[in-house]
C-alpha cells in the first residue's frame, strides 16, 4: 500500500434492512463488489449491515462519511413504507426528496411490457435525495442514486443481487478506476483442479525469485484450488505488464490442471466445450446420484447436446440400464474399474450418444471397507469415434471427505474429464 | 421493544478476516446466530466485518465494548501469523496470552485419532487471553472465548461454519436465554408450498382480530412461503402459551401445504418419509435434468429406497428406457399429462420400485409456444398397490419464472407429491 502517491483510499459497505440484520438474508452484495474492487488494487476496510431504523442509519451514515472514501450501500430502495434510504439520505444532506421522472417513466414502459399494472405506490421506487446523481436501472424497477457524505462519495443500489450487480459494474467499477487510477495493482486468479495446495506450492517454489513483484495465494474451495497472482508495481498499466508474462509462466508450470481462470466455473465450461463440439452426450451415474447431470442441465440450451442419463443406484438397474454384466458386479464389485468402464460403455450402447460418462464411487458416510474406503470413485469416459470404435478411459479417485464434498469432487472430475476429452 | 422490562439488549456480531471483507469467504455465520437470536425475541443492531488489521481492530472491538451487550465474533483463532484474536483482546484488556493446556491436550488426542502430526506450531491455536472463559471445541481444533470489553460480554468463535455453529448452539444461545429471561417474544415459522403470499394472506385476513399478541409476517423464498408467527407478551413463557394455539389454528388454515417448520427443508423431509415407508422409488426426469435425483441423494441412507432414475431428456430416451409409446409423444408432445403419467408408469415397469414420480416441462428459456409456453410442467406419481395394481396422479404446474427457478419448482413439486403420496 505504501508506493500509492496518496493515502490509499477508504472503503466501506453497508447493507441495510432488518432481515439482513436478522438473519433471514445473507448479504453476498458487499462480498461481490469487494472482490471485484480487490481486482483493481483497492481493498476494502470494513462491511456493515444495519436494520431499517432512522436513528442507526443517520448515524452510521454519518460516521461513514466522516471516514471513509467511498461507500457501496445496498437495500431500502423500493416502494414500501420500510424503504427508508433516499428519506434518510435527504434529511442527512437538508434536501427535499424528489421523484424522478425518467425513472417513472421506464417503470411504466417495463410494466406493461411485462403485462403488469403500474400503481402510484410504484412511483415512491422513483424517489431519490434532490441533487443527487440518479443511475437508470437496466434490469430492475428502482433507480440508484449516487451522494457525497462528508468526505465519502456514496453509490445506493437496490438490495436485489442481479440488480446490485448490474449497477456495480455500469458505475461503481469505472467510477473507482477512474478516481484512483495510479492503483497500483494487477489481478488475476487461475482455478486448478486435481492437485493440492502443498503440491501447487512446490510447483511455484523458485517463483517468488522470478517475479518479485508478483505475489502468489493459494485458496482452497474444495474440490478446487485457486492460484492468486497480484502484481504490484508504480502504476495500474505496469503491474498488468508484470503480471502477463507471470500467468504464462503459471500457466505453463499447471498446464492441463488450470481450467478456468478469474470468475470462470467448471460446469459452464465444460457445458461450453460440449455445445461447441457438437456431439451427443449420455451419463451413467452412481454415487453422484444424478448431480452430474443437474450441474450440465442447470445452463440454456444442454438439450443440444445431453440426450439423457441413467442414475444406476442398485446393481440391479446397472444391469438392465446399462448392459453391465452381472458376473462382473459380483466378481470386481460395483465400485472398480472394470464396473465404470462396463457403465460408459453401456451407456453408449443403450442409451445412445457418442460420448459417456460413468461414475461408481462410495460417497458415504456409510458402505466402506478397508479395501474400498468411503471416498473411493472410478470415472470412466468411453469416445465412439468416427468409424464406430470406442476408445474408453478409467480413472481413480479417492476423497477423504463428507459425502457432499464426495459427491461434488466425483461430479467435477467427471466434468473435468469432459472438457479435457470433448 | 417497549414491553421488555429492561431497556433491549444492543446485540451485534463481527465477523474477522481479510478473506471476508475482500469477499472470497460471504460470512453466514452473522445470519446464522441472528436468526436463532431473533427466535428468543432479541433482534440483531449491527453486523460488522473487519480484515485482519490490529488497530482497525483494536478500535472496533473498543467501539462495540462501549455500546452493546452481547457481541458474536467469528475468526482468527487459528495457528497462523494472522490469527490476532488472542492477541489483539489481550492488549485491550491489559492481560498477557495463555496456552490453554486443557485445549492441547485435546488438540492433540484429536490428531492422534486423525493419524495428523502434532506440530510445536499447532499450540498456538490454543492461545487465549488470561481470564478468559475458555469454551473447548467438540467438533474441530481451536478453543473459543468469552471476555467482557466495556459493558459488552464478547464470544470469541472459530470462524469454520460448523465450529461456529456449534458454539453458537452450546454456548451462546443458553447465555443470551439466561442473560435475558424477560424477552417476551416467542417464534415458529410455517413453511408452505404450493400457495403464493396473497393467497396465503387472504386466509388469515381475520387473524389478527383473533390472535392480536400475535404478529403475522409472509416471507417469499420461491418456490416455498414461510409463514412466520411472533408472539408477544410479557414473558417468554406466557408468549409461548399464547403462540400455541395461534400455530394449531394457523395448521389448520393452511393445511396440507405446510410442509415444515422452523429449520425443517423439504428434500430432507421426503427422504425420511421415503426411508420410514419402507417403499422402493424410481425416477423418471426430463425438464428437471436429474435435479430431483440429486436432492434425493445427498441424504445418507437414500440408497435404502431409492432403486435409481432415468434422465430422458430426448423423445428416443423416453421410448427406449421408459417404454413411452412413439405415438402418444407425437400426438400429445412430450410435455403434456398423457406422457408424464406414461413416464411414471414406464419408470415401474422398465426400473422396477413401487413408487415412481415422472417430471417433464419446459425449463427455459427457450423451447415455449403459446400453446406450451416456458414454465409449464406435468408431475405424474405412480403407485404399486399391493395386490399388483396401479395408481397414477398427474398434476399440472405453470411457473413463470428464470430456468433455475423452474427447474427447482418442479422438483420441489415432486418432492412434496412424494411427502404426500408415500
Amino acid at each position: 500500500m505504501e508506493t500509492h502517491a496518496q493515502r490509499p483510499p477508504v472503503i466501506e459497505t453497508l447493507a441495510t434492512g432488518d432481515e439482513v440484520v436478522n438473519g433471514d438474508v445473507v448479504d453476498s452484495n458487499s462480498a461481490h463488489v469487494c472482490r471485484l474492487l480487490m481486482r483493481l488494487g483497492l481493498p476494502t476496510t470494513r462491511h456493515q449491515a444495519l436494520p431499517d431504523d432512522r436513528a442507526l442509519l443517520l448515524d452510521g451514515l454519518r460516521a461513514i462519511g466522516e471516514r471513509a472514501d467511498l461507500c457501496v450501500a445496498s437495500g431500502g430502495l423500493g416502494p414500501t413504507e420500510d424503504d427508508l434510504t433516499a428519506d434518510i439520505v435527504g434529511e442527512l444532506l437538508g434536501v427535499p426528496v424528489d421523484i424522478d421522472e425518467t425513472a417513472v417513466a421506464r417503470m411504466k414502459e417495463r410494466f406493461a411490457r411485462l403485462g403488469y399494472r403500474f400503481s402510484e405506490n410504484n412511483r415512491r421506487s422513483a424517489r431519490v435525495p434532490h441533487g443527487a446523481d440518479v443511475m437508470q436501472n437496466e434490469v430492475g424497477t428502482a433507480p440508484a442514486f449516487s451522494v457525497r457524505i462528508g468526505r465519502c462519495q456514496f453509490f445506493f443500489l437496490p438490495g436485489v443481487p442481479q440488480e446490485f450487480r448490474f449497477f456495480v459494474d455500469a458505475f461503481v467499477l469505472p467510477w473507482a478506476e477512474k478516481r484512483w487510477p495510479v492503483g497500483n495493482t494487477a489481478f488475476a486468479q487461475l482455478k486448478t483442479l486435481g492437485w493440492g495446495e502443498s503440491h501447487l506450492a512446490e510447483k511455484f517454489q523458485d517463483f517468488p525469485s522470478r517475479f518479485p513483484a508478483v505475489k502468489l495465494g493459494y485458496r482452497a474451495h474444495s474440490p478446487e484450488v485457486w492460484l492468486k497472482l497480484t502484481a504490484t508495481a508504480d502504476s495500474r498499466e505496469e503491474a498488468r505488464r508484470v503480471l502477463g508474462p507471470a500467468i504464462d509462466e503459471a500457466m505453463c508450470r499447471v498446464g492441463d490442471s488450470v481450467f478456468g481462470r478469474d470468475d470462470e466455473e467448471l460446469p459452464e465450461l465444460t457445458h461450453r466445450k460440449l455445445l461447441a463440439s457438437g456431439r451427443k452426450l449420455v451419463l451413467a451415474e452412481s454415487c453422484t446420484g444424478g448431480l452430474l447431470a443437474h450441474l450440465l442441465t442447470a445452463n440454456p440450451g444442454s438439450s443440444e447436446y445431453f440426450v439423457g442419463g441413467a442414475v444406476t443406484y442398485s446393481n440391479a438397474l446397472k444391469e438392465s440400464v446399462l448392459g453391465v454384466p452381472a458376473d462382473l458386479l459380483a466378481s470386481k464389485g460395483a465400485v472398480s474399474a472394470e464396473v465404470a468402464r462396463a457403465m460408459a460403455e453401456g451407456a453408449l450402447a443403450h442409451l445412445g450418444g457418442d460420448l459417456a460418462v460413468a461414475i461408481t464411487g462410495i460417497a458415504g458416510p456409510g458402505g466402506g471397507t478397508a479395501e474400498k474406503p468411503v471416498g473411493l470413485v472410478y470415472l470412466a469416459l468411453a469416445r465412439r469415434d468416427t468409424v464406430g470404435g470406442i476408445t474408453t478411459q478409467v480413472a481413480e479417485q479417492r476423497y477423504r471427505d463428507s459425502r457432499e464434498r464426495v459427491q461434488k469432487a466425483a461430479a467435477w472430475s467427471a466434468l473435468d474429464l469432459l472438457r479435457k476429452g470433448v
